[in-house]
């Protein structure tokens, strides 16, 4: 690639400094003075901050001077046996008498001695591998030298004391306990806290120890000769890329391919060389509202250390308009061009050194959601974006801020525990341990947060007063993390470092001992159990939000839909622009409280006599359910699936509710009880449930079917344009559907005959279980549609419980065994291989095959990517991660044409 | 293909029968006298009956004559709206009357009578669907001529008499109860028992009350006209082809393709016209032995149904030489035409008619094990069946009864309940409800089976002390099962309909209450049990088994390994022919009753140093463990896997037991209970276990890898030629292999170099998690051999339990919504598919990738032949059903071989 690029020679000074020409391999790239001889594409040759440090000299904005040893040397410094090549000093020295020319200093000698920092960058940032020594180039002399310049004696002695503890370290791999120990036990001789109440003195007797210090642990003398330090340096910076951590580093990374780390050798400059020096951090936009407004702070005579240790305090960047005149306008300058150059906000890290303004770091501005939105569609406003490219900056995991109530980011918080996100949202409330005491401390309009080892469906009650719910015991789909997501109510479960007693009306916590009426604050999407009240904000949504998401409808092809099972749920997921719902689950409505006998009397019937009995009773319960839900979606398709829960979810597990259940359906509490145990199983997830039911106990698929075509019918009367979507779970065998579709249109069409009326329906299947994936061909005969349960396809797929997955998922994430939590991002080597030869398979067998996903992936932002990619309909989501579906989608449809073209 | 054939016009008399040449379209195919129109191949025009009996013809056997109507008419029929083809009834007269010039006789006219039978026949036989009508032909005047030919008026008024009522049912579908109560009360009134004690006249006035039950219900008197009973018997068989019956049949078997049923007309013979007549059934060789000598019995001046009844005593067949000497050489030239025409041993029917042979049917007679291997290896041996045939002749299946001791089939059985299978075998025993009981007992030398609700860890030593283990609840993977099929003992688990209560030492069971000491019988390979003492036979391997077998072993390419973890186990399986040890679980050296402690003391430590301490305890008893296991194997692979079960199978579950536990270990009672409680896992079969404990405790694996490697050094030292395979289990991710691999290779190798000390080794992985099926090329990059564990692909595939599936599956069998149980069978279109997919992978990665089954599948003689399809190298099995394998591996091989050509 070198030998390609014109070489410096045209330019000023460059004939000096075309290190590596003479031998055709270039070795050492400059940059500075408004211009650089490597660019921002050079990475893998550069590293990634010797690139970027290029291109901003590039862009012609004043970045300290100096030059990036490319990753090849480090190659060849490993190949000829951990030797420099011959001829990258003599281009190292030549490089640094460039500097020396630009900033009119000296390396190594006074009266303006330069300094220089080391630092290494390899093509992959490595957070925490990378290796620095500042201060290159300081001894006895220039550090008197550098005294005198700025009139900082302190500074300058400081600067030296780091350089021989950095240099111990970095480059020796000395143990530096001992220089901290010095400095210690001098603070406490001179009874002082800080190390800044230190004097020049006292810094000076300390380099003397710190020198003994090393000489003894070196045994060599710390180096005096400035160029001996710097090529220590540079060695050490090519020694560390092969150290046991690194390598082990790369490999817990997966990082291959990389040839080596660079090594960056940059002139320091200095903000604390008197008042027409300064330093600063700033934003080219305000990153906490997104306001177009130049947003940050400065300090003068200060160094960057001095804003970090707080001891004064940083003024806003208008200020330095009046004070620091022509450095403020270059830097404005400089900020507006970094914008327009990046197209993104900026977050800018600069120096003044006597007036002159250095540009030592610029990078992509972190920001807030709300400011996030705002930005994005502002600078489509000013032009300064394509609707694209706007779209494509806003991340959709963040618009979960702005959707959901949130603790107050500013509130202290105490967290005592830490359980499964179970569903999000955030609620403060008082603890209760039963579902009487909720549903009475709610009746006395105290919020109160429910907490149980773990819910049964005699808690529903309770679980409709709290706030929120906090279980000890169970997982994501136990039935206190089920109920709580159906409801929209946060919870937080199977946090198994609460011990909670309910016998003893105890909750204990992190050493904390609590009651009932305490106060306790749950964060549903952290899983974050908090002591006391946290306060909560709703953020509104903007009229910048509104706007982005209208472009991102522009721009989608992937359809979205919400899972939820009430009208409540329905209008909310409208009203984020839910597109219809994807997955309502019908056993929520089994739960509640006024039904959840007769279901019982349904499950605990001996014969088919007594069951059909309580189904007729259920029938038109069901029925209201569905008209309601089909109303509020009305002109939009809804899929409603069949019961899938086995039924021992449903039944009386404590011995009052035995009794009291026995009563009410006639029988003996012994009865009840040999039922319940009859129903028990080993692996629930994998048991009779689903479709399986639907096989065993056919009467209660037909009253769900009949309730579903009744609605049907009483909206069609009443002129309300509804679209049923009949959906059938747990399928693996094509028989199990051919059996059930069969059955099940037969009474739709039925009821529709009967009626008089023809209502447009479908009937499909889920796709959650690895078998239904391998034969989707088949399925599909019998399916008008196929929605992917993604949560129960990934749980056979791995193999992996998810109700158990807490055990060693940690451990997994840990180590870096998984890259991701399965559950949260689909995984797309694996399940995501069964997810498309199912859509392959499937509409091989059916061409106009209806298909989505109604998994908690549907709004994930990756995931709903591959489903895109997939070649999916839509994907259906909680109606609070609507919004972010939505942008996902479209961010999708643009990386697939970006990458098509 | 009709009208290809020869037709029969240069035949004798075929001028007269060749029915339907003159439309181009053959309706009617004759058979009789030696010879037929049709032949074997043409099952689908003549139906199976119809094609078998042409072929039987054919051979110049004397089948009593008749003819077929093709299925094509069948189809015409109902095409045509109900009607019989003109032209079709022309032919049929011409057919009867060729039959009557056959035998002599008339039909509808004396004084020899002609009757015929009208039986239908579809080209796949559909059993319980047949339509059959006998003794058409009959009425007042031909009645009275059969009886007056026969000498036996009771005869021919009987046979009337049945006609009426058959034809009442089959032809006009009316209720036939009024003709049964109308028999009963004319056997009341007689007060006789049975039909036979009624005498002709009896019979006669009881066909007059028939003829008035059959106006009155038809609506028209029954038809004296024979040939009016002929044409309507005919189109009865064609309308019963699209009754509800028979469409549902069809449906549920999934028969498609038929165009309709066949008619077979054919005489009616009679072996009852006196001393020169006769009736029997015989076997070509002996079917209870195999020994090759004529086998049968007859019954002189006898129907078919005399023999049935049971009033006269049959002779056997070889006295049928001196009576009958002509129809007996006759009947011999037959039977050995039939064996060797068909290649196997045939069970024929025939009659004898006034001197004249018969041959009725002749089918492949059903054989015992013990016979079906003999008759093979005999009739290779006398040169009627080549060697691939011989070994095609012997079910695999059967074999098991050889292999195992069964309950003695002649001894009668009360079965009092059903549960699982879960380890095949047979005990009696006296009924046992503790441990300690067991041990008690059996130490007296009593016999006695352990009967719990489940067992546990605790109940080993009561497991090793009993005869069998009974269970009421759990699956085919409890704890007694998993442990029981390790011990080879018979195990009946999850038998619900059983209630045991330990505490009240009380077994209820089918309205039985047998208590402690009570004698039962356990048949682990059906799952029964049954009151009192069975006895059991342990048949003995023939000479003739020890040659099928080498035959086998010659002809197969698969190799066939066993599932042993003990010495005494490995022995048994090799000496059934097992070419090593295809899993080696290691947990069962786990729950050994000695270990149990250390183990629990291991699970139940508080950090890594306790657990090391117990793990160094264990790891020389298992070192010594796996040094038995391979010197038994040597030279041969022993697959060895690391452990697999998740921890809280192995923990003390009863209070008395933690409080043991505490005290051995030296923590506190509650402290081993909140550990258990901590443990238990809502869905343990996707739970903690596999490599999951391999990431989370690498000490565990670290132990068991290091006993092998000193096991495998220790045997090298005593020039034993061991190779050890090392199994890790549960892989789903490649990253969990590529851990846990390099992990143990080090070990191996540091174990190794230690001991100056090289022993070949693998390390490999099982592929049961359906991730790891689609990632196979990821994961063969880290494995050197591959071993399909189907049970839990199976599970996972399916998405059942099988603790859990007995709820649903048999609803599934019965109603055909799965056509197999998957884990007895291999799902060959879903499971496969990812197997299928596994290996193509597996070997694209790595070209010699070992690949086996140690699934349960491995001795399914279906799953077999699938493996051998699949390429794999070898299956693994129990050891009693290695010769199972070896036999199906040789049939997979012949079978692809002649698919092949």
């Amino acid at each position: 690639m070198a030998g390609k690029r014109k070489t410096g020679s045209t330019r000023r000074g460059a004939g000096k400094a075309d290190a590596g020409t003479r031998t055709g391999t270039r070795r050492i790239w400059f940059f500075g003075d408004g211009r650089a001889e490597g660019r921002a594409a050079m990475k893998d040759l550069l590293g990634g901050k010797g690139a970027n440090l290029a291109e901003m000299a590039r862009l012609g904005l004043p970045v300290p001077p100096g030059f990036t040893i490319g990753t090849s040397v480090c190659r060849e410094y490993w190949d000829e046996g951990r030797r420099l090549p011959d001829a990258l000093w003599r281009d190292v020295v030549k490089s640094v008498r460039r500097v020396e020319r630009i900033l009119g200093g000296t390396f190594g000698a006074g009266p303006a001695p330069l300094l220089v920092s080391v630092r290494s960058g390899a093509a992959i940032s490595m957070p925490g591998m990378m290796e620095t020594v500042l201060n290159v180039g300081l001894n006895a002399e220039t550090r008197e030298a550098l005294a005198k310049r700025t009139g900082n004696a302190r500074m300058a002695h400081d600067s030296h004391r780091r350089l021989i503890q950095m240099f111990a370290r970095v480059v020796l791999d000395l143990d530096i306990r001992e220089f901290e120990q010095a400095l210690d036990s001098l603070k406490a001789r001179k009874g002082v806290f800080d190390d800044t109440e230190l004097t020049a003195e006292d810094l000076a007797n300390l380099i003397e120890t710190y020198r003994e210090i090393f000489a003894a642990r070196a045994g060599m003398p710390f180096p005096e000769d400035p160029w001996e330090q710097l090529r220590m340096a540079i060695e050490a910076v090519f020694r560390s890329w092969n150290c046991d951590r690194a390598i082990r580093y790369r490999e817990l990374n997966k990082i291959h391919g990389l040839i080596g780390t660079a090594v960056n050798v940059q002139a320091m400059v200095f903000g604390n060389m008197g008042d027409t020096s300064a330093t600063g951090v700033c934003f080219t936009r305000d990153p906490s509202t997104g306001r177009n407004v130049f947003y940050g702070e400065f300090l003068r005579n200060a160094q960057g250390e001095d804003v970090v240790a707080g001891i004064r305090t940083p003024q806003p960047i208008a200020r330095m308009k009046r004070v620091l005149p022509e450095p403020y306008a270059a830097l404005v300058r400089a900020k507006d061009q970094l914008e327009r150059h990046y197209g993104d906000v900026q977050d800018l890290e600069f120096t003044v050194q006597e007036g002159r303004l250095f540009m030592l770091q610029t990078r992509t501005g972190k920001r807030t959601a709300e400011a996030a939105v705002r930005i994005a569609v502002e600078m489509f406003e000013e032009g300064r974006l394509g609707k694209r490219d706007a779209l494509m900056r806003v991340d959709p995991h963040v618009l979960d801020q702005l959707l959901h109530p949130t603790f107050d980011r500013k509130a202290p918080r105490r967290v005592l525990a830490r359980g499964l996100p179970a569903s999000p949202g955030a609620a403060s409330g008082r603890i209760v341990f039963t579902t009487e005491d909720a549903e009475e401390w709610a009746a006395r309009g105290e919020p109160v947060i429910l907490c149980r080892d773990e819910t049964s469906p005699e808690d529903i009650g309770g679980m409709h007063a709290a706030r929120g719910i906090l279980t000890s015991r169970g997982g994501m789909t136990s039935h206190a993390a089920v109920v709580a997501r159906g409801m929209g109510k946060c919870c937080v479960a199977g946090c198994s470092a609460t011990v909670i007693d309910v016998h003893e009306k105890a909750l204990r916590a992190d050493g904390q001992n609590l009651g009932e009426g305490d106060w306790i604050s749950l964060d549903g999407s952290t899983g974050e159990v908090m002591l006391g009240q946290v306060p909560t904000v709703r953020p509104k949504l903007s009229k910048h939000f509104k706007t982005l998401m209208s472009w991102a409808d522009e721009v989608r092809r992937l359809g979205v839909r919400a899972n939820a099972e009430t009208p409540h749920d329905a209008k909310v997921a409208r009203g984020f622009g839910a597109e219809g719902i994807g997955l309502c689950r019908t056993e929520h409505m089994f739960f509640d409280e006024a039904r959840i006998t007769l279901v019982r009397e349904m499950i605990l019937a001996e014969g088919a006599d007594a069951r059909a009995n309580a189904l007729a009773r259920l029938l038109p319960m069901q029925q209201r359910d569905f008209e309601q839900i089909l109303t509020a979606m009305k002109g939009l398709p809804v899929t409603v699936r069949l019961l899938d829960p086995p039924l021992h979810e449903f039944v009386p597990l404590t011995r009052e509710t035995q009794r009291a259940t026995a009563l009410a359906i006639g029988t003996s509490a012994a009865a009840v009880k040999r039922r319940v145990e009859a129903l028990r199983e080993m692996n629930p997830m994998m048991g009779h449930r689903g479709c399986r039911l639907g096989i065993s106990y056919p009467e209660i698929y037909d009253m769900q079917v009949r309730a579903i075509a009744r609605a049907a019918v009483r909206c069609a009367k009443r002129k309300i344009d509804v679209r049923p979507e009949i959906m059938i779970p747990l399928v693996g065998h094509v028989n199990e559907l051919s059996t059930l579709e069969e059955r099940a249109r037969r009474i739709v069409e039925e009821t529709f005959a009967a009626a008089g009326v023809k209502v447009p329906y479908l009937i499909g299947t889920m796709i959650e279980i690895p078998r239904a994936a391998l034969t989707a061909d088949e399925i599909a005969a019998h399916a008008e549609f196929f929605s992917f349960g993604t949560n129960d396809l990934t749980q056979l797929t791995f193999g992996f419980s998810r109700d158990d997955v807490n055990a060693f998922l940690p451990d997994y994430l840990e180590q870096k065994v998984l890259p991701v939590d399965p559950f949260q991002s689909l995984d797309q080597n694996g399940v995501g291989q069964l997810v498309e030869m199912a859509i392959r398979k499937g509409r091989s067998a059916r061409k106009k095959l209806k298909i989505g996903i109604c998994g908690e992936h549907g709004g994930d932002p990756e995931s709903v990517d591959f489903c895109h990619r997939a070649g999916m309909d839509y994907v259906s989501c909680s109606p609070f991660r609507v919004p972010i579906a939505r942008l996902a989608a479209a961010q999708a449809a643009i990386t697939a044409r970006r990458k098509k073209r």
